[in-house]
Order: C-alpha cells, then structure tokens, then sequence
C-alpha cells in the first residue's frame, strides 16, 4: 500500500495510526501541502485525489480518498486487530466521537479554510487565529462533556484498546497544542492524548517523526 | 425508533432518508433550531446530545449521534436493503463520496459558523452569503469531477440503487437551491439529485413534508 500524506495533515495522521494499529506495512509518498502553491492541488495528484486533499491510500487497483473511509475500509480488509467494538451500538458511539471530531471541529480548521478568511473575507490574523480556537475549543468542550460523562470510556475514548476515536483523537489535540490551546482545560481528552501517545503505533505515527517532517 | 429532528437540518434530512429507505417506522420529535434561541442548545435536549446539534435517534436504550452514525448502525441493525455495496473498495467509495459532503461542504456552512461569522468575525450579509456559495460550489465542483468520471456512477451515485452517498447528496443540493446557487452547473450531481428525489423514501424524507415543516 502507498499512502499520499503530508506529515501535518490530521487526517493522514488519523490513516497513519491506523495503518499502524493494524500492522500493515506501506510506503510513504509525501504531498507537501506548502510548497510551490501546495502540491495536493496539483494535476498530477488530482488524478489520485480529485479534492485535492490528503491523505490519499492506493491498494493495488483501489484508490481510497476520506480519512474515515479509508480506515472503515483498512477494517474490512484486515479486520484485526479491530478498530471498532463489536456491537453495533458501542460501534455508533466510537465512530460518533470519531464524526464530531472529523465533522464538527477540523473542517473549520483546515488549511483552505484558514487561507479563505485570510485571503478573502480579509480578516487580520488575530481574528483568524480566535476562529481556530473557537471551534477547537467548542468541540472540545462537548466531547469533554462526552467522554467525561459515559462508562464506556477508559484509559481511552472506548475502554483501554484503541479505536477510530483514537485515531481521530489524537491528531485533533496535536493540532489544538500547536495553535498554543490549553488541552488541560479538558482533562479527559488530555488524559486520553497522554496514553495513546505513548503506544507505539501512535508514536510512529506522529508528524515529527515522518519522512517529510520539517 | 424516536428521531429529534428539524425539518431543514440536512444531517436530519440524512437519517429520514435512510429510515424510509429501510422501511422503519420512527416517532417525529422537532427541534426547532430558530425558535428561542435553538431549542438544540436548551439542557433538557444536550442530555441526549451534548454537541446541541440534530438529529439524535433514540432507539430502546440506545441514543445514538452524528447523522453518518446513525445510518452505519441502522445498516448493521437493519440489513436489508443494504445502503452500502458489498466489496470493501466501493464501500469504501460510497462513504468517501458521502464524507465528501459530511466533512468538506456541510461543516462550513452551518447555522452556527453562519451566525459566528455575522457576529463574532462581524461579516456583512453579502462576505457571508458569498462564503456560504463559496464552499458549496468548492465542493460540488470536485464531487461532479468524481461522478462524472467514475465507472460505478448511474442513475444515482453508485449504479441505480440509493446508497449513503445519495442520502447525503439530495439534502445539500437542497441546501444549495435555497441560497440560489445554480445546480445545473453541476449536471450529474443535478441529474442524480433529480432521480433520487422522485423516489418515495426520498419524497417522504423531504423537508416541506415534515411535521415542524413551516
């Protein structure tokens, strides 16, 4: 497998935890989402990704786009060791704290979004960098309020055995430490980040130790 | 089945589909997301869904969030007629497709980004209006590029036969008729839309039909 991914990126970061989790050895063909106007947008890897968007995943004949598509599908194909509990309502929870994360609170933050209200409603960096803040920040409160309040959660987001929640997790307070946010205000989710980190499938995982990491 | 619902919500648009499309019989339960404030945000309903976003589909014990959740656990719980295809690559083509629009175009254009912009970032009507078009044509743009150019593409997103994929499309073309933005520039999304709409689960799914329809 090749995995299309930009060593910042959360969502290839998300790919990357769990390619690892499950084993799977792959090579790394970095997309420099900076240089030279961003390679992601270029025809060449739009060919991949139509969206121009990272992380893309190619399985021989397959091309997967979606960070939660590709992990649903790396569940299906190698189904251990699994990402997602067994019952169907414990697997809506787990992919439920996976959605809010990749739907409430990093669409708002992503690069093309941040460059939108910069470069075309005009706003001034101190307003752009109180957005970002503001939807980490919200999410996080409400997902706090999640894991803080459900039984289900363990040393991680569901019991002690990593899932896509995890996977989503992590990348979400990486991103959130490197915009200087406060993680401690949340202590479940900071609680949860401390112990993952440390596995080792979330370490080599992590940006800094990627092959394009600067 | 009970579903907490606003008749314009796409994310509850979203659920209403896959429900009828399934054949399951649900209670109605509105939430008026304009009236007093957005009856989402009151304590009595962040109970059931502390993010104070709908739907939230209650089912016997069950409480179950986040719009792509709810339909994965309604496949897993209620099989027939399936809404994803059976090898893993589409499947996993059908959810990126439906994500495509979950993550990418859904997420900016919120009620709540919509009043954040207006009110924290200050934007007049027009920045905001042209930022609501901005992200839906952004999207759709790249999403008609991937149905047009996909094989597995037919009457509806993946061959003829309604899909998570299409149960996401027709509530944001929805969306994207009521700001005036012009579909047709879109055909295969429009055609897609178009086919799927008339078919009765879709129909009945449809926000002028709802109880708390206005």
């Amino acid at each position: 497998m090749k995995l299309y991914s930009y060593f910042r990126s959360s969502a290839s970061y998300r790919v990357r935890i769990a390619l690892n989790l499950k084993n799977l050895p792959y090579d790394y063909a970095p997309i420099h989402m900076l240089r030279d106007g961003g390679e992601q947008l270029k025809p060449e890897y739009r060919k991949l990704n139509p969206d121009g968007v990272v992380p893309t995943l190619v399985d021989g004949d397959n091309v997967l786009q979606q960070s939660l598509a590709i992990i649903e599908y790396l569940e299906e194909t190698h189904p251990e060791p699994p990402l997602l509990p067994k019952a169907p309502a414990d697997r809506a929870y787990v992919r439920s704290v996976a959605l809010q994360i990749a739907c409430e609170i990093h669409p708002l933050d992503n690069l093309r979004v941040l460059k939108y209200l910069k470069h075309t409603v005009g706003t001034d960096d101190e307003t752009k960098d109180a957005w970002y803040r503001h939807w980490v920040e919200a999410g996080f409160t409400t997902l706090e309020q999640h894991l803080a309040g459900d039984s289900r959660t363990g040393k991680l987001c569901f019991g002690d055995t990593p899932t896509l929640a995890d996977a989503c997790l992590v990348p979400q307070v990486f991103n959130a430490q490197r915009f200087k946010i406060d993680v401690t205000r949340f202590p479940t989710i900071q609680r949860i980040h401390d112990h993952a980190s440390q596995l080792d499938a979330f370490a080599r995982a992590a940006p800094g130790v990627q092959p394009d990491a600067e």
